[in-house]
């Protein structure tokens, strides 16, 4: 963790954390300043390799601020957000020896030591993927690493990473995990709880469809807070539908009950959707092509009588979508290929990405008309999409070797 | 209403009845075959002269059955609709003279007389316009009127034409109107109420923006039984969010109040749309265009800082606003003008159709950008609408002249 420079030293951490996908989704503070939900979620977190952010955190004597550096600029570290998440771990840095040099850091040092934090994700924010989530994760993660922070008690990081961004304290896990709304009003015990991890339920494979037009969307915080203003049917989910529904979500994720799982996902985005409608001004995430998706899947699980894959949405027009098993994610693929082929400028390779390999696709498939579109009058429209992206349930934070900070000049590589 | 013909003779009467549009929605029935409503809802009777339904039913003791015959194609009589509606008034015939002949027709006579009926919309059915509410409106009326129906208790012939379409009740009079839900099961108090009528909020001006795709859609009938079957936020809705809402809007049509009308009336189109989106599988009746249309309405409210207009949408993507008067209706056509310019194939003149003059609305204001829109990304989107209606509340069904039905040959003229 640490290295020599100029005469100085430079102590770092480098950490990745991955996205994670709300299948019951959190929607609604009941405090701001603390971002405690109305309501507990559940999420899948993803396969970090396709979906992830990696952040360095690196202190040394020779720094004079605090600094951050997000994707390659560097931007203000001044938000209430990232100066919560840094005074919460400091508050909870203990003395740490490096094992190399055996210096030795103490507590007291910490609160003089200012930080360098860089970080990018593995994906192009443009794809409207939440990058929030997976940042403030591994920020809050690679700083408790580094400051030896020690949780006190189970999911205590989590809750650290929720005051910058509600949703990210979820990807603190791998696999499946809920974030409990808690009861305290200091948000103790708002936290993450990892439900199962992701070789509970492997075969899972996740499809993320990238909708092309990138209309400027309401920002999740600002819609959340109106639709807590104004929606007269948010209070009655959060209080009276979601609890219900997040003991069946537990339990089709503890039984790998895809149809379960599918039903429930599928009710839970659109009624967050609805939600969303009820708010004044009408917040409007899903534009007509994440429609045609969901008509999409609603009528091929018609047509087989039980679920063949789930959608679901989060605060923008992408599709998350789930496929129980490799064979059902590939009739999956090529229903998406056939209803959103590419546009014409487009090879496949491009238009198809992430950990394409698994599925064993054969692209011949795509050409073919799904059985359940015959007699309908849908069209392939083509370029509806950006891209398509598979991927599957990862794991959760871990340490890396490769630094995003040139040790000798403390300043991003 | 009486014609000799080919030694037989024809008795017949025929009505105009108006459309409405619903400011408080109808949606989910607690007893299918009565449609007895969840809720009870408002609506605006809109001028018969722009959107009405007008039909002639004749009786003739050479009528050999009951006949149909609707925009010029005969259609079957055999569906509950209107075996119902029949049913109802037939029972409910008195014995008829007729002024000018004398002829008596006896209550046991309407028993075994035999109805043609033929009717017609003076607006075009693909326009995506409810019209069974104004054609149920019509005939039950002008059966009533045939048949020597006398009412019994305020509202009963506007129960019958409940149970042809729920919200015929509603055309039975004009101006604002409330269908009142009624508790009894048999349906007798699920009526409609005149709030007051055309006359007392006669700046009101109603423009209706049709939206060009026509997909087909989920009918409302089959459309709100899904949701009452699926929605767990529409049970709330009817029975804690209605009830306090129609005190509110009551208040506001009876001191035409326009900016709580608007208020009350764009919640509760969304409150609507976010239950058909809470149906499993969700019902999409707005579009990408019909939201381009709310946006322009809320985007122009806020900046004015009070509502200038209003939105509501049935179950289709057409818009139905609301401006409170003349003047403001013409900043609200020119802003129509501006975001969706007709087709380049399109004239103005059959762009912008309807009580245009009562507008005196000079073409070259929908040159100009709207102040609000600056700074925005809006686009003008050419040809996104077909027509756009412009048109006023209006009265209720009265008994006109001209028949429909031939007096010589008993059919269709």
């Amino acid at each position: 963790m640490e290295a020599e420079t100029q005469g100085d030293w430079v102590a770092m951490v480098t950490a990745r954390a991955p996205t994670n996908i709300a299948v019951i989704k959190y929607w609604g503070k009941r405090n701001q300043k603390l971002i405690l939900p109305i309501n507990s979620s559940i999420s899948i977190t993803l396969n970090p390799h396709d979906l992830s952010a990696t952040t360095t955190v690196a202190v040394s004597p020779s720094f004079t601020a605090d600094r951050l550096w997000l994707n390659g600029k560097e931007v203000s570290i001044e938000g209430d957000r990232y100066q919560n998440c840094l005074r919460e771990i400091r508050s909870r840095a203990t003395e740490v020896t490096d094992p190399k040099t055996s210096r030795i850091i103490t507590k007291k040092d910490w609160e003089s030591l200012h930080v360098h934090i860089v970080s990018k994700n593995n994906f192009p924010t443009a794809a409207g993927l939440a990058s929030s989530a997976a940042g403030f994760a591994c920020l809050v993660y690679a700083l408790a690493q580094l400051m030896g922070v020690r949780e006190r008690y189970k999911g205590e990081i989590s809750s650290i990473a929720r005051i910058g961004s509600g949703s990210a304290c979820r990807s603190l896990y791998g696999g499946f995990v809920e974030w409990d709304m808690g009861k305290d009003d200091d948000g103790k015990d708002s936290i993450a709880i990892q439900l199962a991890e992701e070789k509970h339920w492997e075969d899972l494979v996740v499809i993320i469809a990238v909708v092309s037009s990138r209309r400027k969307e309401t920002s999740s915080t600002l819609g959340m807070q109106d639709s807590v203003n104004t929606s007269k049917l948010l209070l009655h989910r959060a209080k009276e539908i979601v609890p219900k529904v997040m003991v069946e979500m537990r339990k089709a994720i503890k039984e790998r009950d895809f149809a379960t799982f599918a039903r429930i996902c599928c009710a839970d985005s659109n009624q967050f959707h609805a939600t969303c409608l009820d708010t004044s001004p009408p917040i409007f995430y899903l534009n007509d092509t994440s429609k045609r998706i969901i008509s999409m899947v609603e009528r091929w699980n018609k047509a087989e009588g039980t679920p063949q894959a789930a959608y679901t949405f989060d605060a923008g027009p992408n599709a998350v979508l789930f496929a129980p098993d490799k064979a059902k994610a590939c009739e999956l693929l090529s229903r998406l290929l056939f209803y959103f082929p590419p546009a014409s400028d487009k090879k496949i390779s491009s238009y198809v990405v992430g950990d394409v390999d698994m599925l064993a696709f054969k692209e011949v498939d795509s050409c073919f008309q799904p059985p359940e579109a015959e007699g309908t009058n849908c069209t392939r429209s083509f370029g509806e999409l950006d891209h398509i992206l598979c991927t599957r349930p990862g794991e959760g934070p871990l340490v890396l070797k490769d630094h995003l900070v040139d040790s000798s000049t403390g300043l991003p590589i």
